[in-house]
């Protein structure tokens, strides 16, 4: 019988999976204790052999590490053609060496989109209002000592700037639209489902786009071009007192840029939920003042998680029972789509 | 020349106050140390003799107390018609006292409803995901370790039963209907300005409207009648692992009863920004893992205090040049309005 692997966390939807695949796959669990193990147990003879099929939850590289090349070429070696991550965020998946072997790869784009967004609205709101360090205040004793409602603003009326109007980036400007918030954003292109009442900001006006900004907010995804994206040159192209928020990847952030800036005072404020080294967190970061610190909590609802399985699972049976494709990476897709 | 007493903090419409009342009355700033230097200059040939209006910001309490029968009665002896106080809840004034003196009482009602139903939207969202919680993870080196997705929560598709639909309650409603949440609430008329997707339970219904809540919003006034009034019965009214959100007024809460469920689990979390003798904080309050706690911070922004000012100032100005009562409290306003 065919063989789908569940490669980490399957947490509120292990019934329905037992259901799905009834009849159609036989479900194995990755319990290896480290990536050896991982790979001895891929080849002929091994418990993990003949799988057709993996769910990847991001929890599996605490164990066997990330799918880079390795990983991924072992998978093909044993017949693997799918992989349907659990998550927005793909970049723990070695994409090219995935279209190299013929391994197709999918996401849950729109299952992350409401949970994620809300967690950057609490970020909006907390560094605004300036609510972390309130809170900080109260908890050791000091009420609103030191507490300075100049620094505190309302986020309606106020201007949010997206840096990427995908999935993600459309349900922050929906929620901010509550208030108001005028929305502006930047992509490559116009976003298709964007908002009639956001404002497109091309290439070529990034500079009037950063200053604009009471708020920036980032939601594109982590790929070489983007990596150190929002540095020196963005941040200062922001105006004095700013904020940024970031619910994308850590690494889209350049760290040393962002401490010059609370040093001078440039910015007024950041809000992360996201690091370059999870689950490091860069010390000098508690140093500051107005900055609201999660540790990347942006999915982690149990309303959420189910539904990323869920998700997850279906594009693999989808793919077993129907061969089709869905949610499919950016990169794997017709040009075009 | 007319007096207007400036008594305590007016931050950010200085200028405004000097233009709004030139030619029109003179401007005197309380800076007595204490009661009884205050009463002492109340009394004719003192410095605050004559005066006709009192513009009141919480913050003075810090110096000569709240404004009690005493108070009332003195500023009556000086002369005083309107108090305009800055800020929706008034308890801190007497206002039978002020009835009996024939002294007019406004507040700030519109002006604070947008600061402080993000307050309660930041509180909805800190305790349903356990951002409180997470950020002290962060803080002390913990990442995730000891959360867990499982007691956390969307706001899409849960139920938000807000207890008083006035103008807070209903920009609460607002907020959280970009989401959306499902939105039931409790008061004792239906509230004329409700959005149609609301749904208004009768005192009749009020078990009803506390079982179907996963997160119980308190925006009702500060009143004998509602001291207390969110106590050990409606708690227990809730279902299993609600949450409940203050941003009205500490006293309403029975802080004992919330204590014994969140001690046995029956609730979820709370949100608080208020506390029944502030600035004290109940230390038990931090005993508690799901608890997001503010220092009173609902309106502390410098758009809305700005705008509170304002709008207390107009308000007696309008009762200067036009004798007109705006914003005058509840319990001074016609029968019916």
């Amino acid at each position: 019988m065919t063989k789908v692997l569940i490669c980490g966390d399957l947490a509120w939807a292990d019934a329905e999976a037992k259901e799905m695949f009834a009849g159609l796959a036989e479900i194995v669990r990755m319990d290896s204790p480290d990536r050896d193990d991982f790979l001895k147990n891929l080849k002929p003879g091994g418990k993990y052999a003949g799988i057709i099929c993996v769910y990847r939850h991001n929890i599996s590289a605490d164990f066997i590490g990330v799918f880079d090349s390795d990983i991924i070429f072992a998978l093909a070696e044993t017949g693997v053609k799918w992989i349907a991550h659990n998550g927005a965020g793909y970049d723990q998946i070695d994409i090219s060496a995935c279209i190299s072997q013929g391994i197709k790869v999918s996401n849950t784009p729109g299952a992350v989109d409401d949970a994620t967004a809300t967690t950057a609205l609490y970020l909006i709101i907390s560094t605004l209002r300036q609510y972390s360090k309130a809170e900080r205040n109260l908890r050791k004793g000091a009420w609103k000592s030191g507490l300075y409602s100049g620094r505190a603003f309302d986020l309606t009326g106020k201007t949010l700037a997206i840096l990427g109007m995908g999935g993600i980036g459309t349900r922050i400007a929906e929620l901010v639209h509550a208030f108001p918030m005028r929305v502006i954003y930047h992509n490559r292109r116009p976003a298709e489902g964007a908002p009639s009442w956001t404002e497109y900001y091309p290439r070529e006006r990034l500079a009037e786009f950063l200053k604009g900004a009471d708020v920036l907010a980032i939601s594109i995804p982590l790929k070489q071009e983007t990596e150190g994206l929002v540095g020196e040159e963005m941040i200062r192209g922001l105006k004095k007192g700013a904020i940024i928020i970031n619910t994308a990847r850590g690494k889209i952030l350049d760290e040393d840029a962002i401490f010059r800036a609370l040093e001078d005072g440039h910015l007024g404020g950041v809000g992360l939920d996201v690091y370059p080294n999870e689950p490091e967190v860069n010390p000098r970061l508690l140093e500051f003042d107005n900055v609201t610190l999660l540790p990347h909590m942006g999915t982690e609802t149990k309303d959420s998680q189910k539904k990323m399985e869920l998700r997850a699972l279906g594009n693999l049976k989808d793919f077993l029972v129907q061969g089709s494709e869905k949610d499919l990476v950016l990169e794997m897709r017709p040009a075009g789509l």
